[in-house]
C-alpha cells in the first residue's frame, strides 16, 4: 500500500475562470476538463503537480482553513505582477528576517508568495 | 520571476498531533519545527512537497474549500488502514466508473484517495 499526494482541489462557481487564471500565473498547463473539474498542471510532467478545480454551488465563505504556499526569486516583484494580472494583496509579513506576502486570487482564496530558501 | 508551489498549509490548534499523523499516514518526515509551524516532507528531497501545520486559535469551521488528494495502488485497504489510525470515513463515490473514498483527519479535515491512474 502506498498514499501519495497527487492534487490539491479548490472549490469554484466558475472553475473555466479560476483553472485559466492560476495556469495562466504559474505557467501551468490545463490538461484535462472533464465538464465541473478542470486539472492545471504544475511544474514538468513526472515530478509536477496538479491544481484541480472543482464547480460548487457556492464556496464555503469566510478564511480558507488551507492554503497554498508559492515561492519565487523576486517575492516583490512577482507580488506586483500577480495584482496587475488580478489578485488581491492582503498583507506583508515578516517573521525573524523572514518575509513574505499574502494576496488573494480572483475568487478570494487567501496564497502567500515566499523567498527562495 | 516565476512562481513555484512549494507547500499547502494546514491550520489546526495542534500541528505538533496533526503533523505527526500525516507524517506516519504518507511516509512523511517532520524536518522543520519552528514553534508555531511543523513541516512534514513528503516524498523525496528534490521533487517532493511540504505539509506545513501551523498553529491557529480556532480553525475556520465548516468544510474546506481547499483540501488534498492522495492516490493509492489499493484504495479500499488504504482507507481501512487509515480509518484504524483515526480517520473517519466520509463517503464512498462513483462517477463514469472511477472510483474514490473521502475521509477525514483527526482535525476533520476532509481528503480523497484515488485509485492510481
Amino acid at each position: 500500500m502506498s498514499l501519495s499526494l497527487r492534487q490539491v482541489a479548490i472549490d469554484t462557481t466558475d472553475p473555466q475562470r479560476l483553472a485559466t487564471w492560476w495556469a495562466e500565473q504559474t505557467g501551468g498547463v490545463v490538461y484535462a476538463d472533464i465538464g465541473d473539474f478542470i486539472m492545471v498542471g504544475i511544474g514538468d510532467k513526472e515530478t509536477g503537480f496538479t491544481l484541480c478545480f472543482q464547480r460548487v454551488e457556492e464556496p464555503t465563505p469566510g478564511k480558507n482553513r488551507i492554503h497554498l504556499d508559492y515561492t519565487s526569486d523576486d517575492v516583490g516583484a512577482e507580488a506586483a505582477r500577480l495584482v496587475a494580472a488580478g489578485a488581491t494583496h492582503v498583507a506583508d509579513h515578516v517573521n525573524g528576517g523572514f518575509a513574505w506576502t499574502v494576496l488573494a486570487d480572483p475568487d478570494g482564496n487567501q496564497f502567500c508568495v515566499l523567498p527562495l530558501e
